[in-house]
């Protein structure tokens, strides 16, 4: 056991305040890493606020996190002091369901262990990156490719893998025309893996506020979705729409602009249910489909091909002391496009 | 141009009865085929019904067709005098768009010609299957195999082809489970050719009463939907559910019977939208889709399946004074499984 800085909430919708919290003793098959910098997730608020049911406090948010291995267990052999090391939204999963064992563990049946906000399986609450240290499991933990700073690394590890995963799986490459809806933290990321795939983006969005931003992250075409001349010119031009957004869309508008055998992918979701004519999905084979995070081994893939192809997330770094403001920021939408906390300040 | 008998609905929601139609003159690739069997789909009601919008009348319904080539213009090469043959939903379409090149005629987008109900491209009125003749153009003209009688096989036109298209595309086979939501004209069809694929097939239907009949059809399973239980301990087993039903299901039920990467497909669909709670494909990155018949040459691949499985629709052979009677039965679901009009007694 060891005791480490980190900053909590307190209680729900309570501002963050620093604290110490305690770590377990390293065991056999873990690694204990100094973490460098930790990602603010929208899913970090929804967290702290209880928007998404009961949370447990005091809560320590945080599952972008990048670092640097200082301690191995005995029965590490995945990774070595020194090593750059990141840790996103699982830090342990059963290992023998039909999930695991291919490689989803993001969908594990027997129920994965969330980075925090969790119970793990010794029965201790699990605390995330907004801290100096973390113990993790060395399966959970994947590798930062030289050249991928670890600022720019951190958001990868949830807002990168949640895009790059349904966008592998839904055959976005060369020849294939990719619409990215919303660009925030996750839909910016959309568009940078997107086009270094080799699809031809074009950004959904409001408004056309972010246009010259959308165009430099990678899009062809950035179109506003309040011009209804959008989903007449667009009719039947994509193969996928990446929803990064979780404000409930018109699905009968975005099923038009689909081509046949197209598919809207939600990587974001409203919180009540949306109204939809299946009319829309029967003519032309098209599917409404979501997709969650990734598995570990996918997540490494996907830190390498960002390594590759010189992509890191578009950062604000911040000290602790400004997390709670970062917190209001990214509530009205005021972030380009990620903060990021450099934990030296914890 | 030449005068046949046939039955249409003189006006909408009237009463069908006798009377005759022109057909077009046997043009350089068209066969004239005399009509021996037409199956009554749930569309045809819909269709005279005014239910999905405004018809063209008389309207003569009917697009289950089976028959036998009689007449065939000088550079018809696919088919021959004598021929036994099936036309389904589809009598034309722009054979330019990249569905139509890619054998995707039902989602032309340049628009195809419905065999009745719809205007051709000469702008002529099309007329359906309750009649003695019909002309088509012989690239939408399929062959129906020796062994396949002509009345077993004419529901395969429409009600065949819908289930075989999708059953195909989402990969059911050997090591798949697959439930058949609803066993009526295309339930009972979605059964017997996914059972036939290879896969283990389980209907799911509102109640009991249908199970002696489901579990001869190739279902190894059968549950009610009525039964909670259904529910729960079915959780996350299926690969692909297939929704034959016009009534709106509770989708979020449904989605917890999918494993991972699983399917709803709708090959029917309710007229008013549905509620959806996206978080449901989420978690498992499942999809929600559609599909609609399917295209020529795999029309031709599904009967040649069926013929090879010996697999015709379940029906019941009515005259064509039947049909009022027997539109009242299909609304009542009092119909196992579809009725098929002998067309000689036009």
């Amino acid at each position: 056991m060891s005791t480490v800085a980190a900053y909590a909430a307190p209680a729900p919708k309570a501002p963050l305040e620093r604290t110490t919290i305690e770590r377990r003793a390293v065991g056999a098959h873990d690694v204990l890493i100094d973490i460098k910098f930790a990602g603010i997730c929208h899913s970090d608020i929804h967290q702290v606020n209880e928007g998404w049911g009961q949370g447990i406090f005091p809560m320590v948010p945080g599952h972008e996190i990048a670092g640097v291995v200082v301690e191995v267990g005995s029965e590490v052999t995945r990774h070595a002091v020194g090593d750059r090391v990141g840790v996103g939204c699982m830090v342990d999963s059963c290992r023998e369901c039909d999930n695991c064992l291919r490689g989803f563990e993001q969908y594990c049946t027997g129920g994965n262990t969330m980075t925090y906000n969790g119970v793990d399986r010794r029965g201790d609450v699990t605390y995330g990156g907004y801290s100096k240290q973390i113990v993790v499991d060395e399966n959970y933990v994947v590798r930062i490719p030289e050249g991928l700073p670890l600022d720019v690394a951190a958001p990868l590890l949830c807002a990168g893998i949640t895009v790059y995963s349904p966008l592998k799986h839904w055959g976005v490459g060369p020849g294939k025309k990719v619409a990215v809806v919303g660009l925030g933290g996750l839909g910016h990321m959309g568009v940078k893996i997107a086009a270094a795939l080799g699809a031809e983006v074009t950004v959904l969005s409001q408004s056309l506020r972010k246009k010259d931003d959308g165009l430099k992250l990678g899009a062809r075409h950035y179109r506003a979705t309040s011009d209804p001349a959008t989903f007449t010119e667009l009719a039947g031009t994509f193969d996928v729409i990446l929803s990064t957004v979780s404000a409930p869309l018109d699905f009968g508008a975005y099923l038009g602009l689909l081509r046949s055998d197209g598919a809207i992918v939600n990587v974001g979701a409203p919180e009540e249910p949306i109204s939809l004519n299946l009319f829309g999905l029967l003519g032309g084979r098209k599917t409404l489909a979501g997709s969650m995070i990734g598995g570990i081994a996918e997540t490494q893939e996907m830190l390498d091909f960002c390594a590759e192809h010189g992509l890191g997330s578009e950062i604000e770094l911040i000290g602790a002391d400004e997390i709670n403001t970062a917190y209001q920021r990214v509530l009205a939408s005021d972030v380009r496009y990620r903060f990021v906390i450099d934990t030296a300040t914890i």
